[in-house]
């Protein structure tokens, strides 16, 4: 077994509406800052023991499926990179 | 002026308790997975235009400074890339 780190990214869909996303783009516009967008996205990041990468985001995966994520309004993506 | 989307990483600092990566933890636990620590992590993508990349990170870092992240608990990090 060896352990390994995956990184679950949870970003809104395309569409969705994201009022915490507007709301801090507006504040930072009233600080004067200029930008053209803004968006907002969640990390897990998991410490898990596998037989392999492959299994270790398999698993990250379903954890994302079951709970991380909602598949109605999120997407996600997950990223396995062996623990230093 | 280049189009960059700078992407700011929000995360408490080592040994601030983070209540809520706890419970999707013992939730996760309790679903059957096993795992040996989840950490979160805030994300925001910041589309803007600068003249560098070196430039649009500065920018970034000032508004991950001023709004976007604690500097009492929060550490971040920030990551410029050519938007396509």
């Amino acid at each position: 077994m060896t352990a390994y780190t995956a990184t679950v990214t949870v970003r809104l869909k395309r569409g969705v509406l994201d009022p915490e996303a507007e709301t801090t783009q507006q504040a930072l516009e009233r600080l004067g800052f200029e930008l053209s967008d803004l968006r907002s996205a969640d990390v897990f990041e998991l410490d898990l023991d596998a037989d392999s990468a492959a299994d270790a985001g398999d698993r990250a995966e379903e954890m994302a499926e079951r709970l991380l994520a909602n598949p109605t309004i999120h997407d996600y993506e997950v990223d396995v990179t062996e623990t230093a």
